[in-house]
This record gives structure tokens, sequence and C-alpha cells, in this order.
């Protein structure tokens, strides 16, 4: 006269809703994971171009030095935006899903719990269908197994309700975590990609305003330069015969010349900054 | 009476120019190339992702099922869009970079042979040097090696010439490259993040119309649906001593009715793909 079934499909179904769960939060917890780190790497490729144009820039002439030291300028507040996207993923994504799964084992404490009520109940439903078989007319012993059974139904019953209540609690919350976790994301994904197409125009805008004409002709005067330059030093510093035309020593000749050229772009570059918004981009 | 020093200043500024482009245009390939990779990455991770939250999707019920397969396109679609960014990077940044390399050994080639021609000129001048302190008095020798301090010197200076032109004509070409080799970059890396933008905000449409509260109803249902079943079958397979109770076996119960919702989300899905630009994504 008790039916464990119906609660057993319940059970059930909260099993599968929380195996599915503790299954794809987790999978999805890992990838997501997985994503962040992949991002953090290509922020560091990025960090490095960033440092080797820097440096590619001190070797140009003022027009392109100036330009790439502008240029490298947004291509780090680009980093900038991707590594806020890497602490917000981490923050609003990873964190969430980790969380979830402890909620998960929590939840798995609760079925265990239900389980262990309903078993109770098929446990004293088969010794009453055993002693009806075994001992008909022992009316005493049924009475009592008959209230057991009737004891362990209404605990059951009372689970139930409770079981119940903690599906529609557990659903309602995992619908709403997903909806949040996958919308956090998305805000994080968006608010780089804006900020980046941002940066990224302005960059354009750097290497479209590049005026190779005036640096060609930088380049040709600093030749003729070095072309009439007759007064320089002896011969035997030419080293005709080095297996190296192009060693570090060769370099020192041209050092005082230099040195000028480099307090002219400082000055650019002084006026350059005064132009320029470093609020914009976001500090690590 | 002639001067190899201004000729020796030019190549020198050339041999640095050359050497530096090597050595910056070389980070910048592989820098560029790793950078592109790790966007390769980014994209398994994102695919992987999109394959988890289908499968997840299908363990769901209609409403969000049809929400995390709608946000499941879009996040595939941003994936697309990855893969075009990958193969423009490779294809207008790290080629160009690549065969810039070959353009700078071929330099190399011309530059030692201004070195050979400027370097027997710078012989033939200390040739005659020594045959000056040597035999002083010997004028058919001395006028021999003048002769060919001469010739030299005309060979130097009609190579000097074409060096001039040559240092000329590598600068401006370096100078174009990479105004336009950093522009295409600039340019792929925009048109990426203008398509995830756009992705990503439908994307956040999506996940904003969900209907959590159609979706509890859905599982009420389905719960009562299940508490009221009586007739499915018998106490045994209920098997509740198992220990895997979320076993394949137990899902097959609902096979009839899970199999009648599907053929309604298919109905769904058709309508929303008819509503959906397919060519607004690049194929793979």
């Amino acid at each position: 006269f008790f039916s464990p079934l119906p609660r057993d499909s319940q059970v059930r179904i909260m099993e599968t809703t929380v195996a599915n769960a503790e299954k794809y939060f987790g999978l999805f917890c890992t990838l997501m994971a997985a994503y962040t780190r992949k991002t953090a790497k290509l922020r560091d490729k990025s960090d490095l171009l960033v440092k080797q144009i820097l440096d590619y820039a001190n070797t140009e002439n003022p027009e392109l030095r100036s330009t790439m030291k502008r240029f490298a300028e947004e291509l780090a507040k680009v980093q900038d935006y991707r590594q806020a996207e890497v602490e917000r993923l981490e923050m609003k994504v990873v964190e969430p899903l980790k969380r979830y799964g402890v909620q998960l084992k929590q939840m798995r404490t609760e079925i265990k719990r239900f389980n262990s009520v309903r078993n109770n109940e098929i446990k004293q439903l088969e010794k009453l269908e055993r002693l009806r078989q075994k001992s008909p007319s022992d009316r005493h012993t049924l009475s009592q197994a008959e209230s057991n059974v009737h004891k362990a139904s209404v605990d059951a019953s009372r689970t139930t309700q409770q079981l119940e209540e903690t599906i529609d609690e557990f659903q309602k919350q995992k619908l709403t975590d997903i909806q949040k976790i996958f919308l956090d994301f998305v805000t994080v994904e968006m608010v780089f990609h804006a900020k980046a197409l941002e940066v990224y125009s302005s960059a354009f805008q750097i290497l479209t305003d590049y005026d190779l004409e005036r640096d060609m002709e930088d380049f040709r005067a600093k030749l003729h330069s070095a072309s009439g330059n007759y007064d320089a030093r002896p011969v035997s510093s030419t080293n005709p015969s080095s297996s190296l035309p192009w060693s570090s020593s060769s370099q020192s000749i041209h050092s005082t010349p230099q040195r000028q050229e480099e307090s002219e772009y400082d000055a650019e570059e002084h006026r350059l900054q005064d132009f320029s918004d470093p609020e914009e981009a976001p500090t690590r």
C-alpha cells in the first residue's frame, strides 16, 4: 500500500541533475581556466613584441622612432586591457565555477540523506513482505512491522517534501548561476574587444600618420654628412680585413653625432608625450 | 689624395641598417608567429568549450537547452572569426616578415660586393704608400701603382654611386614594409575585435532573453509527472543498493517524453535559423 516509486523517480531526476551539473560545470571550469591561461600567454607574447618594437625604435631615425614608440605604447595598452580581461575572467567566471563545485558536493550529501531515509522505507516494506510469507499468523510481529513501515513511510514523505523544495531551490540557483556566469563571461569579453578596437583604431592612425618622406630626407642627410666627413680617423682603424665589418668597434666612430641626434629625439618625445593621454589605459 | 673614409662611413651605415633590420625583423617574425600560434590555441580551447556547452544543452530543459545552443552558436562564430584572424596574420604579417629575411640576405651579398671593391681601393693605396717609402725613385713602378689606385678609385666611386642608390632603395622599401606590415597587423586585429564585439552583443542578448521561470515550470511539471507515474516498472529495477544511481539504465525511463521534446526543439531551431544570417561568419 506504500509505493516508493514516485520518490525514487524524483531522486533519480535530482541525481541526474546534480551529476550533469558536476560533469559540465567541472568541464566549464577547466576550459574557462584554460581559456584564461591562453589569454595570459597571448598577453605575454604581445608584451615581448612591445619590448622589441621599443628596442627597434631606438635604432631608427626620428620619424619612424617616434611612430614606433607611439605604436608600441598603444600595443601595450591593449595588453593592459588583456590583463584586466584575465583578472576579470578569473574572478567572475573561473572562481564562481570553482565555488559551484563545493555547492554540488553539499547537494550530494543531501541526496545521500534522502536516499538512506527512502532505503529504510523499502527495507521495512520488504521485511513486512517476508514476515507475511513466513509467518502470516504472527499478528503481533506483523503489526509491529506494519507500524515500522508506517513510521518509515511518514519519514520518507516528510523528506520527500524537503527533497522537492531542495530540488526546486537547487535547480533555480543552478539556472540563475549558469546565466550569470556566461553573461559575466560575455561582458568581460565585450569590454575587452571594445577597448582593444578603440586602442587599435588609435594605433592605425599613428601608423597612417607616419611621414616616410621626412624619414628618407633624414636618412639621406645622414648619409651625405657621412660622405662629407673627411677628418675622422686614421686609415689603419678601417680594418678592411676584419671578418666582422659591423663589429662594435666600428660603431663608436659615430658616437658623437649619434648622441647629438639622440638629444634631439628626446626633446621631440617629450613634446609627443604631452599630447598623449596616459589615463586612458588601466594599470596592471 | 684618394680617401676611402666617406664611402666606408656609408657602408657602415648600410651595414648597421641591414644588421638592425635582420635582428628586429627576425624577432618580429618569431614573435608574430608565436602570437598567431597562441591565438590558434585560444581558438582550440574555445572550440572545446562550444562542444561542451552543446553537450550540456542536450541535458537541459527546452528553455535553457535552446538558450545554450544559441549561445554556443554565437561562441562558435567568434571562433570562426578568430580562425580568419589566424589565417590573415599568417598571410599578411608572418609571411611578409619571412620574405623580408630573404631580401635581407640579398642585401648582405650586395654589401659584400661593395666591400670587396672598396677594399681593393684601400689595398692599392697601401701598396702605393709602401712603394713610396721603399723605392721612392722607381718612377715606373710608382706610376703603375698610381694608375692602379686611380682605376680602383674609379671603380669604388662607381660602386659608391650604386651603393647610395641601393641604400636609398633599401631604406625606402624597409620603411614602406614596416609601415605596411604593422598596419596590416592592426587591421586584422581591428576586424577581429569588431566582429567579436558584434557576435558577443548578440550572445549577450540571447542570455538576457533566457526565461528562467518558464524553465522552472517545465522542471516542476517533470518532477510532478514523475511523482504521479505509478505504473512504470517493477520494484526490482529500482536497484536501491547500486553504487551508480544515475547509471544509463535509469535514463531510459524517460526516453519517450525526451524524444518528443527533442522534435519540438528541432522545430524551434529551424525557425531561429531562418532569422540568423549565416553569411556574416567566415567559413573555416
